[in-house]
C-alpha cells in the first residue's frame, strides 16, 4: 500500500471522528434524542428539563471529562463486575500497547528504517512499497539488527504475561469481594437439578422432596419444578404486549389511535379481549401445572450457601446420569424456553449448532474474498471495464484501496454476533449470560479465523485447511504471509477500529431508527427499551485489535500508534456508554440514591444497563485470547527468524511459546477454580454474617417463589391499576429490564 | 513359520504343562514346601499335620476341583473386590474368545482354507508358508468371501461392547454393594489435605483446626498432621528387624545362631543394643514431633461420610492452590516416605519418572531386536558360523524358531513390572494402591508398545515414530505388518502364555529360593512373608493376550484355540492362587470363622493375601485397554480391506471405530463417576445406619489415631511379650500383612 493511501485513510477517518464528536455533543442535548443517547433518563420520567436554546446547539467536550471521572467502584456499582472486566480489558490493552508502542516506535521503527534491504530498489519502486520501509522486511538476511527484535519479543512477552497474571489475580479478588459485598441472592442458595429419575406413582415434586430431604436433610429448603410452558408463554407475551398498548393509550383517550387501526374500534373491545385472554391464560396455567406435564428438572433451594454448594459439588446418585446438578442462574437470567426441550432435542440442537457454525465460517469467506478482490485495482478494472475512467482518478483509487475494503468487511462482520447469539441460544444453555458467553467465544474465534487468517492466507478454504494439517510448516508459512498483509491491517485499524468506536458512541442505527420512527409518529416517548450491553459483540472486537497489535508489533511497528489511538478512543467512549447507568438503575429500585449521585454533578447520559451479572466470567476468555495472540506472535517470529537465516535466534525463541503455555497452565490452575465455584471459606463467612440478619426470614420466603416460571405467575389485566402486572408478578419488571 | 515348528512348540509346552501340574500336585503336599505354596498356613502355625507318606507322593487333581468351586461371594471375602475384578477380567476374556473362537474356527478358518491365493504356489513352498494357509492372506484380492470377515468384525465388536457394558455396570454395582456391606472404615471418614498455608505464629495443627472448625464446623472431628519421618523410619525398621530376629531366636536359645555371627556374642548384648535403639527412637520421635518440623499436610477426619465427602468435593480456599483435598487411602496403605518430599522435589521426581519411562521404552528395544534376529536362522548362521552344524539339526532349528525367541522376550519382560513399580513409587502417589495402579497402567502400555508394535514394525525406533507422525497411513501400514507376524504371536501365546501361567502356579523363583535357603539353613520356618497379589504384573499380561486375540481373530483365526486354552489355564490357576486366602486372612482376625470354612472341606492352599482394597479401581483400566484393542483391530481391518481393494467394505468399516469410541465415552460418563467418588445417596444411607450403632463412639476414638505415622507410634522392645509391638501399635500388624 502507498503511504499516501494510508494518509488519505487517516485523513478521512480523522475528519469523521471530529464530525461524529461534534454531532454527538450537539445531538445528545436535544430532548427528542434522549431516547437514543440517554434512554434511562426517559425511563424514570423526571428529566424533561429543557436547556437554554443556544447552549443546546454549541458543541461541548464536557462529557469526555465526565466519562473520564468515575472511579472503578462507581463503575462496579453502575455496570457490575462485567462492566469492570470490560473496561479493564481496554486499560490492559492500553498498558500493553503503551509499552510495546514505546519499544516499537522508538527502537524497532528506526532500526527498520535504517535497514538496507529495500534501498537497492530505485525510487519509483520504493515509493510503491513505501510502508514496507518501516517494517522488518527492510532488514537484510542475517542482519545483526534482528537481535533487537529478538529482545523486544522477549520483553513484550514478559510484560504481557506479568500484566495478565496481575489482572487475573485482581479480577479473581474482585469477584470474591463482589460476592462478599452482595446482598443475599436467590442464585447463591439454589442449584438446578436435571435428569430427575421417574419413580412409579409419585410426581417429580415428591421425588425431589424425598431425595433432598433424605440426602441433604440438614440444609434443604424447598424446590420449584419446571413445567413445559413454551406455548403458554407466547400467549402471555401477546397478552402483555396488548395490555401495555391499551394501558399507555388510556390517559390520552381523546387522541386518535394509530396502531392496528384501533381508531375504528371501541375502547371496551380491548378490555373484553384482555379479559378473555386472562381467562385463557388461567386455564392454560392450570393445565400446564397438572402432574405429568412437568419437565424432569427443578430449582432446589437450600438454607445456606454452604448447603447449596455441598449439593452442587457432590455426586448425587448411584446412576451418575441422574440428578445432575449445576449452579442456578439469577432468576431473571433464566432462559425458560430451553427447559421445554427434551434431552434428545437438546443433543440434536447442539450437533446442529456445531454444523451451523462451521457452515457460517465457510460461507463467510465469500465477502472476504470479495474484499480481497477490491483492494486489487487491475482486477476491478478487468471485471468492470466501464469503471476504468473513474478508477483512474487518484482520489477514487486511493479511497478504494485504502478505505473501501475494510468497510465492506466490517459491514458483513456486523451480522455475525446476532447470528452467533441465536445459535448459542438453541444450544442448550439455561441462562442468557451463558448464551452471551458462548456467543462471545464463538465470535472471537470466528473473527480471528475469518478476518485474520482468511486475510493472511487469502487462498481457498482448502489451502487454509492444508496449512493446519501440516503443523511443522505453520510458522514459516505464517512468517511469509503475515508481514505481507501489514499495510492492509494498518488500514483496517484506522478505518474499522476508529469508525467502529465512533458509531458505537453515536449509535447510528438506533439514531436513524428513532429519527424515522419520530417522523412517522411524533410523540410516543414511552415506547422504548433500555438496551443491554452486548458483550458478545464488543469484547471480540476489542480483543481482535489486541491480537493485531501483538502480532504486528515487531513486524510493522507503524501499526502501534494507530492501535494505541484506537484504545484511547475506546476507553473514553465505552466509559461514556457503560459507566453511569447506575444512577438510573439504582434510582429505579432505591430512589434515595438519586440525590447523592446528583450532588457529584453527574448527568443522565448513559446508554447501557446491565442485564445480568456473571461476576467477571468474561475475563478467562480475554486471558486465553491474549495467550493465543502471544503464541501466534511467537510462532510468526520463529518462522521469520528461520526465513532470515538466524539459526541461533530461532532456537532461542522456541522455549518462549512453551513457557507462555506453561504460564497459561499455571494461571488456569491458580485462578480458574475461583471462576467456576466459590470456595467454602467464602461461603461460610457470608452464611455466618447472615445468621443474625433479621431480614433473612423474609428472604427465605421470597426464595421459595424466586424461580417460579413467569408464565405461571398470576396475571390480572382487568382493572386499571397502572403497575398492575408488576405488582402481581414482582419478578417480571426486573426480567424485562 | 512352519506348521511343524508350531507343533513342536505346542508339544514342548504341553509336556511342560503336564510336568508342572504333576510336580505341583506332589510338591504342594510336602510340608517343607508349605512356605512356597501355602504360606498362610504357616502364618497361623496350626497346620503341621503330616499326611500319609505314600499319599504325599501321588499326584492328584483334587486341587483343581477345589479352586473351581468357590463362589464369587467367597472370592470377594477372600481377596476383596480387586480379586473379583481380576478374575472377572479372565472370565470376560473367556466369554469373548469362546464367542470369537466359535466364529473363527468354524466360519473364518474354513473360509480362509478354501481360499485360492496360495494354491498357485507349489507344494514345497506351500509347506514353508503352511500357517498362512489358515490366515486371511489366503484370500484373493476382491474375494467376496471377505464379506464373511466383515460380518465377523461387526459381530465381535458388538458382542465385546455389550459384554463390556454389562461388566462395567456389574463392577460399579459391586463397588456400591461392597461399600454398603463394609464396616465403618477410617478412610471413609477421612480426607487428605495438602498445601496448608502457613499463618504467622500458629502451628499447622492449629491452622487446620481453625480452618475446618470454621468452614466445616458441623462435621469436623479431628486431624493428624504429617511429620517428616524418613530418617526415623529407617531406624525404626532396623530396630524392628533386629527385634524380630532376637525374639524368634529366644525360645531356642540352646541352638547355635548363624546370622551375623551371633554365635560368638552373648545374648544380653542384643537386649542392650535394642534398649539403646529404643532410647534413640524415642528421642527422634520427640524431635520430629516438635513444631516447625511438620509437613504442610494433614489427614482430617469427619463425623460422617457425608461430611468428609462435602469437604473433599468443595473448593476450600480463595487461593485454589492451598487446602487441596483428596480422598484418604486405607491407613495401612499410606506410602509414608512420600510425604517427606517437598513440592518442588515431587514435581522434579515426576518429570524424571516420565523421562525414565521413555528411556526404558527405548532401551528395551535392544532385546526385542535380538529376539527378532534369533527367529531368522540364516542371520544366526552368518553371525555365529561355528553354530552351523548345530543349527542344521532339524530339532534345534525348530526349537530356535519356535520356542527360544519368545522365551528370551518373556524373560526380559519380567524385569519391567518391578522397575515400573519403583518409578511409580517416586512419582508422588500417596498410597501403595495408587502406585500399583499407576505401575499397572505403565506396564500395559509398555507391553503393548514394546511387544506388539516393536514386533510388528521390527525396524528402528525412528521408523516407529514416523508411523505415528503420519496418522493417515497407520491402518494400511498396520494391515501390511500385523498379519506378517501372525505365526510369531501364535508361538508367543503357546510359549509365553502357557508357561507364564504355569510358573505362576509353580512359583518357580520363590520355590528355588526357598530350596536353596533350606539347604543352607535347614529349619527356620518362621522366616517368611505372605506375598501380596501383584496386580501390576499380572493384569497387563492377561490383557495383552486379550489384545492379541482380538487383533488376530480375523487375520489368523488359528490363534484363537490357543488363546482360549491360555485363559482356561489362567482361570484355574489364578483362582487357586487368589481364591481362598480368606480362611487364613479372616482366621487371623476372627478365629470363629475357621471352623465354618473347614466344614466345607476347604484347605489352606493359597498364596496371595490382599494388601489393600481399591474397590475395583483396576476395572476402568481393563475397560480402556479392551476398547483400545477393539479400535486397533478395526484400524487393521480398515487397512486390510483397503489393501484387498474392497472399497465398499472399507467405507462401511469406518463408522465402527467411531461408534466404539462413542460407546467408550458413554461408558465413561455413565460409570466412571462411581469409581472416583461415592454419591451422596450412598453416603447418607450408610451414615444413617451407623447413627444408632453402639460401636460408633469406639470407632471415633480409634479414628483419631488411625492415621498416626507408624514411625511415631510408641515402641517397646525391652520385656519379652511375644506380640509386644503389635499390642502397642495395633495398625502395624495389618500394615505388614
Amino acid at each position: 500500500m502507498l503511504l499516501s493511501a494510508l494518509l488519505m485513510s487517516v485523513g478521512i477517518n480523522s475528519c469523521l471522528c471530529v464530525l461524529f464528536f461534534i454531532l454527538y455533543s450537539v445531538l445528545r442535548k436535544q430532548p427528542h434524542n434522549y431516547e437514543v443517547f440517554l434512554p434511562r433518563r426517559l425511563a424514570d420520567g423526571t428529566s424533561k428539563r429543557r436547556r437554554n436554546k443556544v447552549a443546546r446547539y454549541i458543541p461541548s467536550v464536557k462529557w469526555i471529562w465526565k466519562s473520564w471521572r468515575p472511579s472503578e467502584k462507581e463503575l462496579m456499582e453502575s455496570s457490575g463486575l462485567d462492566g469492570v472486566v470490560f473496561m479493564r480489558m481496554i486499560t490492559f490493552s492500553l498498558k500493553v500497547f503503551l509499552f510495546a508502542g514505546i519499544i516499537g516506535v522508538f527502537v524497532l521503527l528506526p532500526v527498520n528504517c535504517f535497514g538496507d534491504q529495500l534501498t537497492v530498489i530505485d525510487y519509483a519502486d520504493w515509493s510503491a512499497n513505501s510502508l514496507d520501509l518501516f517494517s522488518v522486511a527492510n532488514l537484510k538476511i542475517r542482519s545483526q539488527w534482528l537481535w533487537v527484535h529478538f529482545g523486544a519479543i522477549y520483553l513484550v512477552t514478559a510484560f504481557v504475561c506479568c500484566l495478565l497474571y496481575f489482572e487475573f489475580r485482581y479480577i479473581a479478588l474482585k469477584r470474591i469481594e463482589h460476592f462478599y459485598s452482595s446482598k443475599p441472592q436467590p442464585e447463591q442458595f439454589t442449584i438446578l437439578v436435571r435428569n430427575i429419575p421417574s419413580t412409579d406413582g409419585s410426581s417429580v415434586s415428591d421425588t425431589v422432596d424425598r431425595f433432598f430431604g433424605e440426602n441433604h436433610f440438614s440444609t434443604y429448603l424447598s424446590h420449584v419444578v419446571i413445567h413445559r410452558t413454551s406455548k403458554l408463554r407466547s400467549v402471555v407475551d401477546k397478552a402483555k404486549k396488548l395490555y401495555k398498548q391499551v394501558k399507555h393509550k388510556k390517559p390520552v383517550k381523546k387522541k386518535p389511535m394509530r396502531f392496528f387501526s384501533r381508531r375504528d374500534t371501541p375502547e371496551g373491545h380491548y378490555e373484553n379481549v384482555l379479559q378473555e385472554m386472562e381467562q385463557n391464560i388461567r386455564l392454560g396455567q392450570a393445565e400446564v401445572s397438572a402432574p405429568g406435564k412437568e419437565v424432569r428438572a427443578a430449582f432446589v433451594s437450600f438454607k445456606s450457601r454452604y448447603g447449596a454448594a455441598t449439593a452442587l459439588h457432590m455426586p448425587q446418585s448411584i446412576n451418575p446420569t441422574y440428578w445432575l446438578t449445576e449452579p442456578a442462574p439469577e432468576p431473571h437470567d433464566v432462559h425458560w424456553p430451553f427447559f421445554s426441550a427434551s434431552f434428545m432435542q437438546k443433543w440434536l440442537a447442539k450437533i446442529l449448532v456445531v454444523f451451523a457454525c462451521l457452515l457460517l465460517t465457510i460461507l463467510f469467506l465469500v465477502p472476504v474474498v470479495l474484499v480481497q478482490g477490491l483492494t486489487n485495482l487491475p482486477a476491478l478494472e478487468f471485471m468492470f471495464p466501464f469503471l476504468t475512467l473513474i478508477l483512474s482518478m487518484k482520489v477514487v483509487s486511493q479511497i478504494i484501496t485504502g478505505y473501501l475494503p475494510s468497510l465492506i468487511l466490517q459491514t458483513s462482520l456486523k451480522v455475525v454476533p446476532p447470528i452467533m447469539e441465536f445459535l448459542s441460544s438453541i444450544q442448550g444453555h439455561i441462562c442468557h449470560s451463558d448464551i452471551q458467553k458462548s456467543a462471545c467465544n464463538k465470535v472471537i474465534w470466528f473473527t480471528i479465523w475469518n478476518v485474520f487468517f482468511a486475510t493472511v492466507f487469502s487462498g481457498s478454504a482448502f489451502y487454509k485447511l492444508s496449512v493446519i494439517l501440516d503443523p511443522k510448516e505453520i510458522p514459516v508459512k505464517l512468517a511469509v504471509a503475515v508481514p505481507a498483509q501489514a499495510s492492509f491491517f494498518i488500514a483496517y485499524v484506522v478505518t474499522t477500529g476508529w469508525t467502529d468506536t465512533l458509531t458505537e458512541l453515536f449509535r447510528v442505527v438506533p439514531f436513524m431508527v428513532s429519527y424515522i420512527k419520530r417522523s412517522f409518529e411524533p410523540s410516543d416517548d414511552n415506547e422504548f427499551v433500555v438496551p443491554p450491553m452486548r458483550y458478545h459483540r464488543d469484547t471480540p472486537r476489542v480483543l481482535f485489535f489486541g491480537l493485531l497489535g501483538i502480532t504486528y508489533f515487531f513486524l510493522a511497528p507503524l501499526i502501534l500508534p494507530f492501535i494505541l489511538l484506537y484504545f484511547c478512543l475506546a476507553y473514553i467512549i465505552y466509559r461514556n456508554q457503560v459507566c453511569m447507568t447506575h444512577i438510573f438503575y439504582s434510582f429505579r429500585f432505591s430512589p434515595c440514591r438519586l440525590s447523592t449521585q446528583l450532588r457529584f454533578g453527574m448527568q443522565f447520559m448513559n446508554v447501557y444497563a446491565p442485564k445480568f451479572d456473571t461476576g467477571g466470567m468474561f475475563w478467562p476468555m480475554i486471558h486465553y485470547t491474549m495467550i493465543f495472540s502471544l503464541v501466534l506472535m511467537q510462532a510468526i517470529a520463529i518462522g521469520l527468524f528461520a526465513l532470515k537465516k538466524m539459526e541461533l535466534a530461532t532456537y532461542l525463541l522456541v522455549p518462549l511459546p512453551v513457557c507462555t503455555l506453561l504460564f497459561n497452565e499455571f494461571c488456569r490452575k491458580r485462578f480458574m477454580p475461583i471462576f467456576t465455584a466459590y470456595p467454602a471459606e467464602v461461603l461460610t463467612k457470608r452464611d455466618k454474617e447472615d445468621r443474625n440478619d433479621p431480614r433473612m426470614p423474609e428472604f427465605y420466603n421470597n426464595l421459595v417463589s424466586a424461580y417460579q416460571d413467569p408464565a405461571l405467575l398470576p396475571l390480572r389485566f382487568s382493572g386499571s391499576g397502572s403497575r398492575n402486572d408488576s405488582l402481581t408478578s414482582p419478578l417480571l419488571s426486573s426480567s424485562e429490564v
